[in-house]
C-alpha cells in the first residue's frame, strides 16, 4: 500500500513509518520539523538523542535495507500538500502531523491560535487534496479520547443512539474537550465527517488514549532509530513522565488528587491499531471512529504501579500532589467503549510491571540527560491571576510568538 | 451599556449598531470591510447602494444626533483586538464579524481555509481579550441554526438531556453542520463553551435562523442608512432572493424539491433578540445557547408566499426547481425549540403578505440595480465532476485566492 505518514518525524509517526515500511508498504515520511521548533520555544528536549530525519532514514536503510523517501513541508501550504498527492498517489494517509500538546495550546493566545490554525488548516488541506487528487484513498487520522471529556454516561465510539421525545437518531457523540488543543481535534473531526459525507471520502478517526512506552520493535534495534520520547510538562504524558521521575529520584508529580481516569495504550499498540485501520479501510463516504486505547487507569493508579516496579528495582519513590494546573473533574464517572479495534484483531499489550521495568531500564541508560527542571507544569488553564503562584513556574523562557495568521 | 459591535458594517451589524445606539447604549462599530472584499471577489453587490461606513455614520449623526465611533481592523490581529478592549472597556461584545456565507466557504480550498481561519481566529482573539481585559463582559455571539443540521429528533437549545445505559447527563446537542462555513460556527461554539468553563467568561450563542427583510426602523429613515441587502447566490438568503427574483420577472429558483425546512426570522427581530440577550446577560461561567428564529418554513412554502403576494401586485411569478447545489436532505423531520428568547419577551414579527408587499415595494425602487446573472448558484458542494454542468456556471470570474495562512 502507498502510504503518506504525515508527521513522520514524531514520537508516533517515526515508529509507525518504520513499522509499516518493514511490513512491505511504500511509506513516505512527511514533516516540517515544527515540533522540533516548539520544543525549542518551550525549552525542552526528548530524553533520547534524536538524530536528524536524514540520519535516521540512513540508519534504517543500513539496518533494514529499506528506503523511505521524505518530503519536507508545511501542511498549511496547499501547493505542498497537492504536490505530495500528485507525486505519490497515496492509497492511504496516516495523519499525525499536528501540534500534539494540550499544555502548549494553553500557554497563551499565540500558541492557542497556532495550534488551532496549524491543525485545522493542515487537516482541511489534506481533505481537499484527497477530494481532488485521491478520492479513493483512506484517511487514518489521529484524534484523541480527550475530545469526549468526562461525561456522566458511557462514551461510545464516535456516535450514540439518542431517543428523545418519542423519536430517535444516531448522532455524533457530544464533545466536551478539555483544552484548546483537544478542541482543535474536535474541529478536525467535524470537518472530516463533513468531507466524507459531501465528497464521499473514506476516513477513520482514531480517538486515541494516552500513549506510553519508550520504544517499539523497530526503534529498539539501534539507538540511532530512537523515537522522540518526552517527559517534560509540555510534551510528556503521565506514565512516561512518572518513569523518568522515578529514575531521577524525583517525586512523581500528580495533578490534583489524581483520580482523573483516562484510557491508555502502549506505543506498540498504536502502531498495530493504525495498521488494522489501514488493512480494513472505511467505505467510500464512511466516517468511522475508533476509540483507540486498551486499558483505563486513574493517574494515581499509574503512579502506584510505577512506585511498585521501581521499588523492586531498589528505588524508593515518593508521590507528590501538585495543585492541578488544568481545569478538569478529579472525581468522575468514566467508561469508554473500545471494542471496534479488538473486533479487527487487536491483541493488547497490557501495562505490566515487566513493561515498566523495561521502561525504567532504558531510561536509566540516559539518566544524565534528564533535566528535573522540566517536570513542573508551567502552562495553567486558569488565567495567571487565579493560579497558585508557588506552583506555576513563570513562562519567562517562552519568547513572544508572532501572530501566526495573516491575510496578506 | 458600552458595546462593541464586531462586523458593524454588515447586513445585521449595521442596523444593530443604529438600533442599540438609539436606545442609549454607547456603541462602537468595528469592521475591516473584508465582506466588501469578498463581494468583489465573487463579483456581487448589495441591491441598495451602501455608502462608505464614514458617510453612513455621518448621516446617522445628522439624522439622530448620535455619534458612533468606528475602529477599522482585523479581528485576526490580536494587538488590534486588545487595543479595542483597552480603549473602550466594553461591557458587552456583539460578534457578527465573521465570513457569513455557506456557498462562499464551498467555492474551493482557499475560501474554505479563509472562512475557518478568519472566523475561528477572530473569535479566539475575542475570547483571549475578554479573559485578559474584560472578564466580566458578556459575549453575544452570532451562530446559526445550521450548526444542528437536520437530525431526526427535536432540536433543543444548545444542550440535550441524554439517558444512556441507565445513566444520564446534560450534554451539548450533537452538531451536523452542512457547509464549511457552518462548521466554522460549530468550532466557535465549542471554543466559547470551553472559555466560559475555564476562564469563567459569560456568553450567549445565538443560533440564528435565516434572516429576511430589507430594512429596520432605523435604516428605513434615509437611503443613506440602507443596509447591505444581498440577493445573489453567495451572500443572498432564500426569501430575500425570491423577492428580488419576483420583481425582476425571473422564476424563483428553488434548490431541489424545496422541502428543506429551516427556521426564519425578520431582521427587526434579530435586533430585538440581540437586545434581549444584552439586557439579560449570561452568568459568569455560563455558556448559554438561544435558538433565534420565529417560524419554520419549507423553502417551497416561502416561494409560494412570495408568488401569492406578487400576484396581488399584478406580477406573474413562476417557480423553477434547480438541481440542488448543496448536499442536504430534502425531505426530513424538523422541529427546533425556540422558547428562550420568547421567555425573555420577544414578540415576533411573523412573516405576512403585508411584509412581503413592503419588501417587494422597496426592491422595486431599485429595480435597475438587479443583476439577474447573479441568481444562479455557482459554488457546488459536490466536487465539480459530480455536478450537473449545465446548471453550474463556471467560477471563472473568481480569481485564484492566495493561501491566506502562513507561519512566516
Amino acid at each position: 500500500m502507498r502510504i503518506l505518514v504525515l508527521g513522520g518525524d514524531g514520537y508516533l509517526g517515526w515508529p509507525t513509518s518504520l513499522y509499516l515500511s518493514r511490513r512491505g508498504h511504500d511509506v513516505v515520511v512527511v514533516d516540517n520539523f515544527a515540533k522540533r521548533d516548539w520544543e525549542q520555544e518551550v525549552g525542552v528536549q526528548p530524553l533520547f538523542p534524536v538524530p536528524t530525519l536524514r540520519s535516521r532514514l540512513r540508519a534504517w536503510h543500513e539496518l533494514a535495507e529499506i528506503d523511505i523517501p521524505a518530503r519536507i513541508g508545511d501542511l498549511q501550504d496547499y501547493r505542498f500538500v497537492e504536490s505530495l498527492f500528485s507525486e505519490f498517489e497515496p492509497q492511504a494517509i496516516v495523519h499525525y502531523g499536528e501540534q500534539p500538546s494540550a499544555p502548549y495550546s494553553m500557554i497563551g493566545q499565540p500558541q492557542a491560535t497556532l495550534t488551532q490554525v496549524n491543525n485545522v488548516v493542515g487537516n482541511l488541506n489534506v481533505l481537499f487534496a484527497m477530494r481532488d487528487r485521491a478520492p479513493d484513498a483512506h484517511l487514518v487520522k489521529l484524534g484523541t479520547m480527550g475530545e469526549y471529556g468526562t461525561p456522566n454516561i458511557d462514551i461510545e465510539e464516535g456516535f450514540i443512539d439518542i431517543e428523545h421525545n418519542g423519536r430517535s437518531d444516531r448522532l455524533p457523540f457530544p464533545k466536551q474537550p478539555g483544552s484548546l488543543y483537544h478542541l482543535s481535534k474536535v474541529h478536525d473531526s467535524h470537518n472530516i465527517m463533513f468531507a466524507c459525507k459531501v465528497w464521499s471520502l473514506r476516513a477513520t478517526d482514531l480517538n486515541q488514549g494516552v500513549v506510553y512506552g519508550v520504544e517499539t520493535e523497530e526503534t529498539g534495534l539501534d539507538d540511532r532509530l530512537a523515537t522522540s520520547f518526552h517527559y517534560d510538562d509540555v510534551f510528556g504524558t503521565a506514565l512516561n513522565r512518572f518513569c523518568v521521575q522515578a529514575v531521577a529520584d524525583h517525586p512523581l508529580t500528580l495533578y490534583g488528587r489524581g483520580n482523573q481516569t483516562r484510557g491508555f495504550l502502549n506505543i506498540v499498540d498504536t502502531l498495530r491499531c493504525v495498521e488494522l485501520a489501514l488493512l480494513n479501510p472505511a467505505e467510500r463516504g464512511e466516517f468511522r471512529v475508533f476509540n483507540q486505547f486498551t486499558e483505563q487507569f486513574s493517574v494515581s493508579q499509574l503512579a502506584g504501579l510505577v512506585k511498585e516496579a521501581a521499588a523492586e528495582m531498589g528505588m524508593n519513590v515518593r508521590i507528590d500532589h501538585l495543585p492541578n494546573p488544568r481545569v478538569e473533574m478529579e472525581d468522575h464517572y468514566y467508561n469508554a467503549k473500545h471494542t471496534k479495534l479488538l473486533d479487527l484483531g487487536l491483541e493488547p499489550h497490557q501495562l505490566s510491571e515487566t513493561l515498566i521495568d523495561t521502561m525504567l531500564g532504558k531510561i536509566r541508560r540516559f539518566r544524565e540527560r534528564i533535566d528535573t527542571a522540566l517536570f513542573a507544569p508551567r502552562a495553567t488553564w486558569r488565567p495567571k491571576e487565579y493560579a497558585e503562584p508557588a506552583l506555576v513556574a513563570p513562562m519567562a523562557s517562552v519568547p513572544s510568538y508572532e501572530r501566526p495568521v495573516s491575510r496578506n
